[in-house]
């Protein structure tokens, strides 16, 4: 391994520049990886074009990236469950382990917490990273490190519809069709809910959703949503929906369709952070809301649904790109959103 | 028994009428009551003056009250588990017992649902009813048929504490005085929730709350609610906030000194049934809501919790009338809201 | 419609014989089904055999059979979610629909339940009944009458693995092959769980298993089985154990090679209903047991599921009769046992 | 504070020796401190009288006594939560807060435990500790360091009535009224658990139970528990059952005795972790078993419910000893079993 290592780093507002850094050197607990994949995600580009997200602001330089998958090339002297050549997914947030939101199994809440691509922490476009050992997870023999980067994505997925309390028979309603939209009907699908709808405005994406498994698509400018759910539901209504196109028009189209006693999980976040909605007919229907932040102790659930076949993960990707493509792939994520369902950035070589 | 029985019906907007009508005959499943105590709720107060809510509008004539105590003096000959003589609290729902919601055990959100008070099924500001058998329940020799009649609310204040999943250490905070909010605060300490804060904005209203057992009182018109809270709470937010005001205001207040990850149970109706709320914060901390219509399997549990003295219902209760002073009773609690935390009817003589 | 159907009654122990008896008139709110194919069930080889099952005592004349689907040919005049020539699977057990179980949808637990061939109701191997119209689900169209008599077996499946919460990526046991062990294996493998291993003492049973979805098989007989299921884990044990084996035997081994916290669902009764289990082992593991009595609220979910394709339920059936052949069908079900995985019978031409 | 402190150390069976050895120097995320009380458990009798319990062996020297409360009197640079003379009570379990159990909520059950006083891990009777830091939680102004100690046995009890979801209006029984018993006891009633029976066979333990709130007791030598259970409970049985005497009888009682659908919580031992149980009555009730492992996430919650006076932990204490008298408390603990309820050794002077 030579010393030095490519990092795509963020310079400025939209500019991103390959520099030459050093290779990390693992601490004891922790594991040193070649980056193989790493998926672009919407705050990725949203970093990239706005410097911001909500109160977190970017320094520069900074480096995006989240997602990733990778192979161990060297460990840290305490790290036992793991050896060079394996290949793992990255889980990207590292907490503290003793606060009460982490005692309790809530880690994702931890007010310590570190996470890549999120200033001030720098995340891993880039040729290596060094990682809690913990947090690196083991795929099995089927599942190649481009999965093992889409383990985030369908990590989000499978905690906003395990917050829903999904179970199997159900019908279920998911709005939006980026890639967490996609994530959780497939983690809705491997679940046994027998019939889902997916809503978007763009055609090109509900043919992807229909291609990876939805029941039925609406396509909310040609259709009136709330009605053809209920004619799809027989007048019943949904019995879990799961908001991820971050608009008011979706949650309220949502309210309106559900089911009485229906579970909402609302993971999408609109423009403002503000949302006018219904909340008496949610009374008078008792729904209940679930917010998701993250997800936690999803990993080793995404490697094992991805591995038995229970859930295709990478044909959610459309395009992939190499690393020296980068800056094509964030503008193409960017420009041509319609058609760029899920992007990856192939880095090291499996 | 006469064979005849006085009734208080509401004729026209704002218009009540003594008038006679027949004691009604119990069907095999049924028992006759006769009524001792009917408690006064807003929802009687908002169909006299304003003759509906939401799609339920009154037809005259139309005979308000559903919060019953009273006492058996006749029974179908199917009913077993009383006698005559018993006092009972009634259930005011009837549901079908065969929906899908009645056989999992929501049957709260049966569509079929028969329910005292709400048109147009007439109520029982009335000296008897006959009601179904197995919605009147046996109360314990220590407990009144006055207390009785507050099972009613007392189920509200059950069933959202439940909802929101309450359980012992916890810090909760209570959003309005009404009598669900009290009932809240009772049920709230009864399972053992540590620290109960209560908001509302009538010091005379925090001051019972404050005798019935809140550990602080917050009064909107003069403090930072959401600061306050979070000075008692040492920064950290409360972990159920049960909402009853109706207000878009308290919500917002819930929401923002809400406790990562915390419940927050929805209660009151905001008048026009639309919040405008920041969803995004509640993302952020991962919050829960919940929302509850009327409830469920509560009866038994009230009664429980009265009789075993961990419920103080009766001192909710600041105005007792007679039956012939119904129409002083309703105008005073319309007129002189913030004295009349709750007001009782006494019918019957127990 | 003939006035006379025929009915398979049991005369005595061992003893069927075709006798003809009227066709039943629906009540209102009944529906007239003809019987299309009714499975055979343990309980029905018990009841043939030894008159009795527990305390419930076989009187002559006795008609056997629970597992029916069939077609509606008459409605009583309430009934209005049905229509003639309907195609329906019917829930076997009425309950009283107003007990504390039965009203907080645990009406398995109903005490006043009625339940087809249990003593003294009898049961459906006849070729017209009259069912409570809201116990008969209709069909889908790619459904047939077949898969919904097959609904009860699977249901009782269904409840185990809904009682174990069993969940997306778990790796499961299920000891035992008969009819509830393939069908909890089904509902484990369309609810996402990863790794369903599945432990039997027949080679035979175990290949249907294996065909039928499981992922590993372990003949006890010839294995170890606590040393196997610890080797196909890596040692760290299943999270969820379906016991349907009825041996102690088998529990104790479930004990073993559970996951510290996992959850064991008991299913099978064993012959003495009593059995000697290491308890102390359980606790420092702290594991769960829940145990089932029948099924609840499961006949939508079991609907739905084997419409949406995500069960499999028909192939489980390995033996299909004629109605006249009824007594071959038991007598080959009770001395065919590893031959016969699930036999069902033909009465109605769908 | 001297350099050197008193230790308890127990040398051979039965054998305690009062010996110097030097005070800790606590570690950056440590604080020091002064121990000054420290109860009596079951356990360290056990080990003093038997030199083992299950695969746990003694080696000498060994250190007995796990359930502390003291005072801070130095604090590692990593502490911020604590100041130097704060009073806290200590949680006597580090895990690793990185393996699966950890991450997920369940750190009671991490095979990296480390527990005070269980081989080879040294207790704390001794005059001071060094700790954890995030294990040390601070006592509020009106919470004693004597009941500090004591929310190690009432952590148990919470464990077990928590997860046995113990709620509102329910009828309970406590099998045994050893120190668990006793706080599982006080733990329901503080949940609004309407109707507490506790059974044992020592009447005078009966009396401290009903002085401490039970609401009935059952001698086993004089009465039919089963029986007296059916008739305190109007012939319905119990809704929850925490069985803390560790015998095959008294859990057999309880699923003689349960109702239908009812939850059992099994945290006793009993003497070769063998049980025979009826568990097909169990499965005709459809029971569900819960056991505990020690606890966890409970010393907020007992803190706060001590300091709130839902829990009155303090006068469970029957017998207080000076640090010199040790071995007359243990003694006294092992021969007067019936008269000592619950012995606690002051050593440091609050």
């Amino acid at each position: 391994m030579s010393e030095k290592m490519k990092v795509a780093v963020m310079t400025a507002l939209n500019e991103l520049e390959m520099q030459e850094r050093d290779i990390p050197i693992p601490q004891a607990d922790e594991v040193l990886v070649r980056v193989d994949y790493v998926g672009i995600c919407g705050s990725d580009l949203h970093y990239l074009e706005h410097g911001k997200i909500g109160n977190f602001i970017v320094e520069y330089p900074f480096v995006l990236g989240h997602e990733v998958g990778g192979t161990v090339v060297a460990l840290g002297e305490k790290v036992k469950h793991l050896q060079v050549n394996d290949r793992v997914a990255l889980e990207p947030q590292i907490t503290c382990g003793e606060c009460a939101f982490c005692k309790s199994g809530k880690y994702n809440l931890c007010s310590d917490v570190v996470f890549f691509a999120t200033p001030p922490v720098d995340g891993v476009f880039q040729e290596y990273v060094a990682h809690k050992g913990t947090l690196c997870f083991k795929l099995p023999e089927n599942v190649s490190t481009m999965e093992g980067a889409l383990m985030e994505p369908l990590s989000v997925g499978l905690h906003a519809v395990l917050q829903g309390e999904a179970t199997i028979g159900q019908t279920a309603v998911v709005t939006g069709t980026g890639c967490i939209g996609l994530t959780s009907m497939l983690a809705l699908k491997a679940m046994g809910v027998s019939t889902v709808i997916v809503v978007d405005l763009v055609d090109q994406r509900l043919e992807k959703a229909k291609e990876l498994g939805a029941d039925y698509t609406i396509n909310g400018r040609n259709e009136d949503t709330v009605k053809r759910i209920l004619e799809i539901t027989a007048g019943k209504g949904f019995d879990i929906g799961i908001e991820t196109a971050g608009s008011e028009i979706t949650t309220r189209q949502l309210i309106e369709s559900a089911k009485k006693g229906a579970n909402l999980v609302l993971v999408g976040y609109s423009p403002t952070g503000e949302e006018t909605l219904p909340i008496g007919m949610a009374l008078d229907k008792e729904l209940t809301f679930k917010t998701v932040f993250r997800y936690r102790n999803s990993y080793p659930t995404a490697i094992n649904a991805v591995s038995s076949g229970d859930i295709n993960v990478k044909d959610i990707v459309t395009h992939t790109y190499d690393f020296e493509d980068i800056k094509t792939a964030l503008s193409d994520a960017i420009n041509k959103k319609d058609e760029v369902v899920k992007a990856v950035v192939r880095i090291g070589r499996e």
